[in-house]
């Protein structure tokens, strides 16, 4: 079985970074204007969307914040941290196939509370920068390593 | 067939809210979990949840994030706006059953790029709030009304 586990708040260093890959596809964009509600044309409706500026159908913005907050609660700090803030600015439009990638980056420690400062980097297969922004959690002082939950597929229609 | 419409930036008043409620359901959680890729078992476990400082399942603070961006999107300021910034301060667990209000409200008015700001609220239903940021978009000077999408139903398994 997998396991996912976390960085204790001692083993944390400024510098050190975690970095995932996604591409993205049609389902994926679904999957979250069903989940969040936002079922707004520009990212369900290929023909609306060509009629907009971006051209054709882009991911909701919330959905790449989603892909950061992943890496976060999964590798770097990990699980048994708390998500206290995220700051971020939307660059870029994200299209189906894009080839995303997440980085995220300890940049501070604060003592006694446990608090990091994380910088979270999302950039596309060009190299521009698609969603820029900043995040602290708690990080917890104990090693954690848990199983990673299967989760079941998932079926539209 | 339903439709969406916006507010267009010379009706945007500062003080301007809208409003929405949600149950949060045990299938809003996994579905976000699959769409996110964050399968932490804090999330998906309730046994494992138990013996976390939260007691029970929470959801992923990041799906309410994704309750705001889509009032936002459907709402105020609604289509034909482009959604730039949005911090947030994530305050309290939400858990399954928690009724949420997600509040919006106008601001900040900036012409020439036609930039609005706005503040960001989610609450549950003991008045706590769980959720505080804000947001920035550009707001399309035009009115647009759009037929909204109907999304086929999802199945787990």
């Amino acid at each position: 079985m997998k396991t996912i586990e976390n960085v204790p708040f001692d083993e944390i260093q400024v510098g050190q970074t975690c970095s995932h890959q996604k591409t993205i596809t049609e389902q994926d964009i679904l999957l979250f204007a069903k989940v969040s509600g936002d079922n707004n044309p520009v990212h369900v409706d290929g023909d609306y969307a060509k009629s907009t500026q971006f051209g054709e159908r882009i991911a909701h913005g919330m959905y790449t914040a989603a892909l950061v907050s992943a890496a976060m609660a999964l590798e770097l700090p990990g699980p048994g941290s708390v998500y206290l803030t995220q700051s971020m600015k939307f660059k870029q439009p994200v299209k189906v196939g894009d080839e995303l990638t997440i980085l995220i980056e300890v940049i501070k420690k604060r003592a006694g509370k446990n608090f990091v400062t994380f910088s979270t980097l999302v950039t596309n297969q060009h190299g521009d920068r698609v969603l820029v922004g900043e995040a602290m959690a708690r990080v917890s002082t104990e090693k954690i390593v848990l199983p990673a939950p299967e989760l079941p597929p998932v079926h539209f229609g």
